[in-house]
């Protein structure tokens, strides 16, 4: 741990500082003590995940990682919502490049959360569908709010969750679970997903979220770190690895797939009735 | 589902109609408002897979396919039994063609049951060992009426359930709880088969089971089929093609096996035991 | 069985007779009716697993595996302990040559045991940490006292456990339980191992311990034991090969490891501590 808290020592003089103040998209605190890093989502209302959000996040990893943070919690400062997931308005009559950059984005973030050595943890204190469920599962464990709602449920959108997202719910609920819930795109409530195993731990409310994601984050804290994130690698390298061998394949899929005349009838419509509300 | 309303919409008068009537191995009848097909295998006494039985299963399902049903329950005319498995008689002293015909017909009609693109739940009404099991697990759904056996018994009769009867039961109940079942070739009852999750749902008697299972096909009949089939086939390729690039491995296994002079004694001596009953 | 039971009658008058009395770390007893093995570690106080321990195994299991012994009981004569795993003496100040062989030894061992045709049993008696833990999940069924401790806690100590070590792991308890397993080292009680299903039952005491592997063991007896053994090497075959394609490999990897001039300090300060005790 003396490494990790090393690193950290920059000369502020409070135990918590801000960090990475260039946007407000991702509010982000240091315990200069402990090394943890609260990393809240803050693009409101939902946190839907643009390409300056994800852009945001993913400066912030790389930022983490060459300073060692010694763990991270990750939360969101929406009241309601954790994330809402991808935001779609980076689908509705992109340009081929701006859909190319935004999904680039996408994968970068997640192979960066994915494969942090550091222990992560996301604090669940809101809804959590599609694109912000897939946050939640690239954490270590997850504790969520009772009486929200997480899961995959692409396909009752009508589309498909990509593979990697798939095989993060596979890796964390088995394969039949997963199976049943990825053909109905189940959102689960915070009970039923304790129940299956897709969050860990059950919060009363959000002092008690935060109060058990620094519990967690102690155990980890105790642990030699290099052995640590060695088995932690070893376990999400083929999902880590199935993605970046196939990259290029899944941005072409994503693609072709916004570009088709009827999905952007969808996404104009849904869209719409959005601005009504 | 408007597609496949379109599709059904034959010019019948009643909104259930008979279908294939070209054989009475096997009732097919659809309901024609919602497209949903009850496929009931009878054979009687006990629906034991033969030749005839397979052929008539796999030109029923090679028909939905092309008129697109909306979704398959699969049950049984049978008061106690959903299927007894393979027939054995198709293995007591056949010819090499017709061993290779039977089985060839057994591979065709699980890969069409198994990769079906419209949902399909086993309405288990009765007992459902090895191939019986194997039809029951090919489905997405199972739901069983109680006190009766479900397993893939093959061990305990000295024989050993192909991998794809395996890697389907793998998918189901995960790698610890298959290897034990497997080894011992374990027959769980209802309740028992419900508790590891070989099946769904346990319904109360023959009535609830036929609610249950349009019940859950109701729920099916409400996403959009192209992103649920999707989702099906993406968990099911592996297993079907690990079948499909060894179909000819599988059968000359199949033949070897039955070839044996230990394996016909064995038969003789079981079908002059059945015969005497 | 009438075959096993012919392999074991050599001409002994008593039903239960001494088998490998050439060395007394492994006790190995043959019930001469059943063909029944039990094979007691016996290396006070805590059965570490050195090169003799391992090589006395390793030549027992070979033994077991000509006479075609119908079963097997793995089990400790330690009153506290199992196992408490790799004897860290082999790991201090060793010879590249010595340490090659300790570990080829266990790789050895563990293949013979992992692929044993005839049922195994581990019947654990106390604590069973690291390769304690391993051994017992090598076994097909694993049954324990209440209040002692099991697991791949190499983390805790800051290593990593071996892939073949997390690939048995993973097979019992699945990816998920495991990943959380072996990030933490946990060491599971009793109680908490029944729970995740890291061990199958829960005895009452060492007696009820005894009689628990016994009535496995019988239920494994009456099964056609060529149809067993196959699917049960069907079922382990991807982890042995996994490890039998890597030895090599996995040996470099741990040579490289005990070599670390850090590695042998915490090494000589953990044995001093030892020591003092």
């Amino acid at each position: 741990m003396f490494v990790l808290r090393q690193c950290l020592t920059l000369g502020t003089k409070s135990s918590v500082r801000n960090f990475a103040a260039a946007t407000n998209l991702v509010n982000v605190k240091i315990n200069e003590d402990t090394g943890v890093v609260i990393m809240e989502l803050n693009k409101p209302p939902v946190n839907s995940l643009n390409y300056e959000l994800l852009e945001a996040m993913h400066r912030t990893l790389v930022k983490l990682e060459n300073e060692r943070c010694s763990g991270m919690i990750l939360t969101s400062s929406s009241p309601n919502t954790f994330s809402a997931g991808l935001d779609l308005l980076e689908m509705y009559k992109p340009t081929v490049d701006k859909a190319r950059k935004f999904w680039g984005m996408l994968q970068n973030t997640w192979i960066k959360l994915y494969s942090a050595p550091y222990p992560t943890v996301a604090a669940i204190n809101g809804h959590s569908p599609a694109g912000g469920c897939l946050l939640a599962m690239s954490c270590e464990y997850r504790i969520m709010v009772p009486k929200k709602k997480i899961g995959l449920n692409e396909t009752q959108l009508g589309i498909v969750a990509p593979q990697w997202f798939q095989d993060c719910m596979k890796n964390i609920i088995g394969s039949r679970q997963a199976e049943k819930a990825l053909i109905a795109g189940t959102l689960f409530s915070s009970e039923e997903a304790a129940k299956i195993g897709l969050i860990d731990e059950l919060a009363t409310d959000k002092e008690d979220l935060m109060k058990k994601a620094h519990d967690f984050m102690d155990e980890q804290l105790g642990l030699p770190p290099l052995a640590r994130s060695t088995v932690k690698i070893g376990f999400r390298k083929d999902t880590l690895n199935r993605l970046i061998n196939s990259r290029e394949v899944d941005t072409k899929y994503f693609i072709d797939f916004i570009f088709q005349p009827k999905v952007q009838e969808s996404l104009e419509m849904y869209l719409q009735a959005l601005k009504k509300k």
